[in-house]
């Protein structure tokens, strides 16, 4: 079942993101752009990057951004303990009112762990 | 099925609210009442004052706000293109963590148009 | 059904607490610890403490975290009055971005009810 | 010069709140008498009110708002004790992104209890 | 002296700007970029625009970023009333923690009118 | 004068600390603990660790938060490029409302370089 959470996020994220950029609204086209191109390989690497996007949205409190930051850093091979260390952080300069997300993200990088079973 | 996301928002929001009104506290029925006012026709046109409802609760990153404002916008004859201008405007103010709610935004607004068939 | 919601969000939180702190993060842990301190009886009566947490909670618009102290108020008697008083000054903080949650808030209060019957 | 904090704050607010009510705004007079209307002594006494209304200002970083309501308690007799109480509160659920908040909350409650000397 | 506020933001602003430019950080310079084309004639006018990016910027509790939209929206001639019309659906949305920012959104509204004589 | 305000900055930072913690209240005290701790060497290296915090700041839009980070970066050597690109990230994942608070940023590193000369 948790493997349905990954496949489900991904499907409803794919499918409207493309019902998002069929408009042709040019704000919308180069914000899309530009999320793609700020999170390549820069001075900075492409993990601490990464790592960067998901600290940012635990902060923000938005559990679909962490999910699609979780994904991303596990695809790339970074650990759960450096993860865990980065969502740490997130949680001591949020606050307790982060702790909710923080449940949901570990489900969902348990999720993506029993993926690959 | 499009449909349902409609239907079923309306009818929770209508029994929860009357609920928060039965209990008479002041501050409730006063902001309740506020609610309404604040966007019937005034110097600036019904519409104007529905998109700034709809651009502030999207910057908020409020699902259900955002949904209600939608509806209304859509049952003013907004057209979808004036309403996409108004949320990219939310999008580039306030950032990439905005997506998420604009997808469901996009999923409401066509379960309106949906409805109307 | 209502009961259900309660059942439901504490197993859901209960199983995902334990898994946060298996990990033995400091942080985590001592965050935490710090939560479970900081509403034990001070010079601020327990029920004081409860109740700015409620409200802390609404103000930032966490559903789950409203859950929980709505549920600790209920479980030290606090009365619903009490409980929509303090609600009713974070709606006015908060602005009407917070009546979403106040529904979700009275439904989770009702259910509560529901469950002691 | 603790002394001139106090004064400089009030000042200010009294001479644009009531530039604000000049132009006869519907919602800005109504949210300004909800706001003194909400704080008045209820089921919950007004000494819990302001300190929900403290501990909401906080968590919301809004440091006008915090002294207001710090000086509306300090004018209540809350102590020094019960109000750090309160504080800490909002430090665990908002994170540490509220010390800078909490800072100047210290230096406008001394300012408040030099003023009386 | 309410002539030096206009004054200072914009020279603050500008100064600031042209050094966030000189870097050459595409991210940076795509997102100024897209600033200034989000706010030109679309299917919304000009006007509506400024109005959101007003009430988004009230609602968000930015002060410079309020100012830079007074500033457009006066320069585009909108009447006051019609600016506090849009800043008071921003204060209903947003909850009396908006209020120190509706302070200085009308100090600095009065500056620009002070300014022309 | 871009020298002051460093010193300004950090000499306001540590008198009101030291009136924080001689409070002895202990959610706060061990919330200072952890702060310290929670940016020590780990699994992730410390400079990785400022830059999510400097990233979470800015997100947050704390302008004293930000400038501790960045404090701490340019004491651990990380280079401008660097600072830039973690707050690019910030930028787009929180919006053009955080750009006042970029502003700010660049005017702090510009102080920090200066105060060496």
């Amino acid at each position: 079942m948790a493997h349905n959470i990954v496949e489900e996020f991904n499907a409803y994220r794919s499918k409207m993101n493309e019902k998002l950029l069929e408009d042709n609204n040019k704000i919308l086209k180069r914000i899309f752009n530009l999320d793609t191109n700020a999170f390549t390989e820069g001075t900075l690497p492409k993990k601490t990057k990464e790592l960067l996007g998901l600290g940012n949205s635990l902060v923000l409190r938005c559990d679909d951004c962490v999910r699609y930051h979780l994904e991303t850093c596990y695809n790339l091979g970074i650990s759960k303990e450096e993860v865990v260390e980065a969502l740490s952080i997130s949680l001591l300069v949020g606050g307790t009112i982060v702790i909710p997300h923080l449940r949901r993200a570990y489900e969902y990088w348990e999720a993506l762990q029993t993926q690959d079973v």
